[in-house]
């Protein structure tokens, strides 16, 4: 590869961010069980500690997203001076309207009009929280919809839908985003109300260009070619952010790259294409605003090297995307050389790239190999030892 | 059931149109063996003699969708008088850009623009023929995709596409409306250029009015629930057709209702409270524009019961959509009660409604049993005794 | 239907038990959350009333499962004839072997072999209990598993699973069996260590007559024929258990018959022509010595009545299952007939069989429509008058 | 990596021998159209020509598997001579019971006896030509199965198989082996007689231990986890071949390890960890006796190139699994680190092999870069000029 393009991609790899979830430092686990481990953060401020951890090895992970009401807090202009101090930024602000009694039946589109209003207060006190923050965007994820035929009105429900969304969107500020994320199901077990990716595109068209979908790697149907819908929703300037992590079988939450890193490269690759990478010929000066989210649940594994692992998945599948020699793959697709086209992406593939993410990393004062200083840096063994008392944070906590 | 509910009912039994597709009334298989079957017919104008056997039994199935270039003729002027003759009505006219040597890489979105150039052709045919025949609907399926990574690009083929189609669009006349299909995969194996309803209602919505979504039943990844696309794309107006069918795996294209009849209520209970039923209070006055159209493959089944029971099981799963409470599951949806709006649906669905569709079927002038009738009548031997030499017809003749 | 058969269809149907698992009264949820409901038992006694009241109803629900640790209680003895004063049985016994923290990477498979004896001890002490309550069946559902490739050793995990389902074997009594239950993921979400009907088969086979497969019908991969599955099983004389529910994707615990109910009726197809069906002429004067359990979380739905209306499903499915002509059948089969020989089948699935069930529930002296006598019973006010104070009972409590 | 470990590597890629189908020479296609390509082979022999590029350029597919009758020839004996002076040998006989009208409702599973005599007699007959090429393998695939619920017995027809495979079983020679291929679905759309791999196990422990299990990697339901099945089958000596292809959704048959590399990797790991690689500390001195076959259909790209790329797909997949580090694995597994474990796998995976392959092809005297060699040597330009007139080998023919 020119010395030229080289410079290009460590510079692309330079400039991008990914955004660590505040719930991966905590528990998690299954309905079966929640297994509890050492050292697991009893506040947001131990959340952010660990973060900051994250980004100190990597470089690339200075933002943390939000979780309300788990990471509630009484003033969030100062949590995001805590951040600060630690070399953070406060990222997505995360609603949650599926843990209340009163939501069984649904939030924003349960028939009843008195919880409808209160789910549609919590996310105005999440664009609340994203004024203090001064967080770009609001993630809305509704785990609304039936487990039987006939439970609700399917079409009732959408129209609920698009009116809660119209009070968030007509709430958000110049510079603040509404991402709209879809799941094909659970914990709905026969309808959810954001099924896919359509339902979340309409929706969005609907509100205007401040509504974007979040594409969450783990929300589809067996079969699903997610790279195709990254590619038609930055074509449409309808993609808002990505929410990592990957799959075996249904939305199993595992590291991302984990259960087919070749997917992982070949949705960045369409990222690349479509101008989503800062930094890159095809993104122009333009600003595509993609926010590339971890969403993960590290029930067996240890939380901060599991989530430096993640990191260091995506820069991987990053570096081979960025890699692919894209005129050649113009010239074999041009004419119609089918194994010829597919050799050029797959060279990309098949390069070791992480040698050069050592060197990406030591330009940008992180380190060569993060899961190494991570291990030698003691973190571990000092928040077994300290973080003793309170009460753990958990998914739900 | 209230005397005067029933005869709703069965009003709306009487109107509804089921439109069966000529292919299926030749041979199909799959790529392992194409089962030749005696009597099948040999020219466009046996493929109407036998669909107006189908609908002397069901009353219900006037209309015969053409599928170009296997239905050519010269004059289809002259043809539509044939059907007529029959009591028959030319339905949608489906074009074919998948089975020539051309389009091995695509047709509308080959990167060739010779090949989109021919594609763009035959579908100007198709909509020379419709003027013709005086169909409604031109059925448009793109094999179109790819069977592996880059070898193309994902987002110029959408270009390509949407060029397409806009040029389609703009040369239909004022009562004529393309429908776009959307399939999963096959015969493209990594991606396929309208993979599903999203994409397809991407597309429509940009085209206007005239532009509708094709629904295929069996063209959705496992889970996929497809009642809950056809409520949310009435609710749109952007539901144009049914492409009926069944299958337990992929597009096994089984006689509609064989595979899972529970879920074919449950479209048609969608269906019915969209206002997608003529005749009936939910869609008031104004016409729905929904086609039910058939569209399947009889491998080993002889072709014609094989339609007639196809028919019967879509009249089946309406009218149990049709005794469907909309009064007591309203209330049960209101208040939250599961079980009760769960058992509102399973009672209509559990109710045994053949005896009142043989009821309608005689008020119709047809036979209160279809098959029954078609065994009885002799049709299956006399076409095995005529039809003898000639080609006969056939998926891809 | 001749007299003389439908005086069989019925005696079978007055055969039929079905058992109730005691966890099914319980709160159930997802990861996500766990919705409490008013007048949920609080103790194994509690659950074992409210079991009484299914069987009080629908007159065929004798037999209730047991979950250990869950209903774990000083005197077993005396348990059993808690429920024999109601009219109960307890069932099988249910190990649990996923709820505790040493089990985080497995329990019989894990890699430390303390943690092997520990979940070995438990197994011991389920079969010591089965001696206490006169148990036939020892219910085994491991969880372990892996969520990364490479996380253990595959084959390492079978030798160690072997072994342990060996001592548990050699442990049982001559009237005692060993059921072992196969699920394809969740809460592993890489590799399960049963996975498949084959893994669960193959240990069978090598155990013995007295270790036979559990067949949970919401175990299995998109598409899978279970009913093939029951087919074969039957003809090894290795299906030994059900555990009934129903999905539209994953695990998902619904009401048994909610989501697929022509799949339950295919299913109990199977089990009838497999000689299944105790008092059938196919199942002769042998015992067959399947268990029908119902394995379900009603997580937003009451309890009770969800069962009440699990119980009256399997009558359903099990009823039309007895309808099918197997005379007609086998005739259409011979000659090849594929559109009769289904048509066989659908003439009994299409039967509205609720009549028939409200005689047969008449005759055995419980209500002909279930449902609404319990609604009518008071008793689902009275529980939630009553229980008031203590602790729910719960998915793991 | 020790010099002495790489030399082990080395030799095992060295010794590993991937066995190439006839037909994948040949042109194929989907129901929707075959595409013809320009020098495709149009007898048996020039598809051994054809073969013999393939070994010359990679040097390790010296087998070519044959099916009958579309390889049918007068004298196996000259066939097999013909290839040897190639430098091939002819590999696994398969049967085609399935491109016949009889066999439209099954062959060895047919309701008609005579149906099933025929069927027999062909596999009868490859068994007579085994004898004659010396082949070892009588691969056996049967599309026998039911599109429609009851239009056969599905235990009936587990009987008419067990009878065929025994009578098959007999008639081997003390060094001829069965095979048994299982798939979940297609041609048959509703049930399958061998669906997955309990079945094909089950039949096969009761034949003996010359019958075998043939794992085909496109032949699963969605989710299915392969490897545990290969590691599984391993454990029990029951693995017996490989039928390489790759797919994104059904049998889509596209080239190894163009779909998910990483798969293709965990399989291989999986075939090294149980021996099933000749030359390896984990095989000892027996000869596991695995036949690494490819099945393909190369519909819209070029054959030949198509199928060396395959080739060295295996073999890269292959390296990448003689590079896990198994003392470290072993260790990190044993401690309970999961991500450590995982991160043994990951490195060997993230491993860049192709200079590696390189130079183990360079010392069987073969290409360093096949396909560039291929592409050099002119080949596919002879045959374009050459192959003029006949008839064109293709599925079926």
């Amino acid at each position: 590869m020119a010395e030229q393009n080289l410079a290009l991609v460590k510079s692309a790899l330079s400039r991008q961010r990914i955004e660590t979830p505040s719930w991966a430092y905590g528990n998690s686990g299954t309905r079966f069980k929640v297994f509890a481990q050492a050292g697991v953060p009893r506040t947001v401020h131990e959340k952010l500690d660990d973060a900051a951890r994250v980004h100190q090895h990597t470089g690339v992970a200075p933002l943390v997203a939000l979780h309300i009401p788990w990471d509630r807090t009484e003033d969030y202009a100062a949590l995001a001076e805590y951040a600060g101090e630690r070399g953070l930024r406060l990222g997505a602000i995360n609603a949650n309207v599926f843990q209340e009694d009163e939501y069984k039946l649904g939030s924003v589109t349960n028939p009843d009009p008195a919880v409808r209003r209160k789910a549609l207060d919590h996310l105005m006190e999440c664009a609340d929280i994203m004024d203090a923050t001064g967080s770009r965007d609001l993630k809305l994820w509704f785990s609304d919809g039936l487990n039987y035929p006939g439970q609700d009105d399917l079409r009732a429900r959408q129209e609920r839908l698009a009116e809660a969304l119209w009070s968030v969107y007509e709430r958000l500020g110049p510079d603040q985003r509404l991402v709209l994320e879809y799941k094909l199901f659970e914990p709905a077990f026969y309808a959810t109300d954001v099924p896919d990716w359509g339902t979340s595109y309409a929706h969005c068209l609907k509100l205007g260009p401040k509504a974007r979908v979040c594409v969450d790697t783990g929300h589809h149907a067996p079969g699903t070619n997610i790279e195709f819908i990254v590619a038609f929703l930055l074509g449409e300037q309808k993609l808002g952010a990505f929410d990592f992590n990957s799959r075996f079988y249904a939305d199993d939450d595992l590291m991302v790259g984990a259960a087919d890193p070749f997917q992982l490269f070949r949705i960045l690759y369409e990222v690349r294409a479509g101008g989503g990478l800062p930094g890159t010929p095809e993104s122009a000066e333009s600003d595509p605003g993609i926010a590339f989210m971890l969403d993960q649940c590290h029930n067996i594994e240890p939380k901060i090297p599991a989530i430096i692992r993640s990191v260091m998945n995506v820069q991987e599948a990053t570096a081979k995307a960025l890699l692919v020699d894209r005129e050649a793959l113009r010239d074999a697709q041009q004419s119609g050389d089918v194994l010829g086209a597919n050799a050029v992406l797959m060279d990309a593939y098949n390069t070791d790239v992480r040698p050069l993410l050592g060197e990406v990393r030591e330009e940008l004062g992180a380190d060569r190999d993060p899961m190494a200083a991570y291990a030698a840096s003691g973190w571990a063994e000092a928040i077994v030892r300290d973080r003793v008392g309170g009460r753990q944070a958990g998914w739900g906590a």
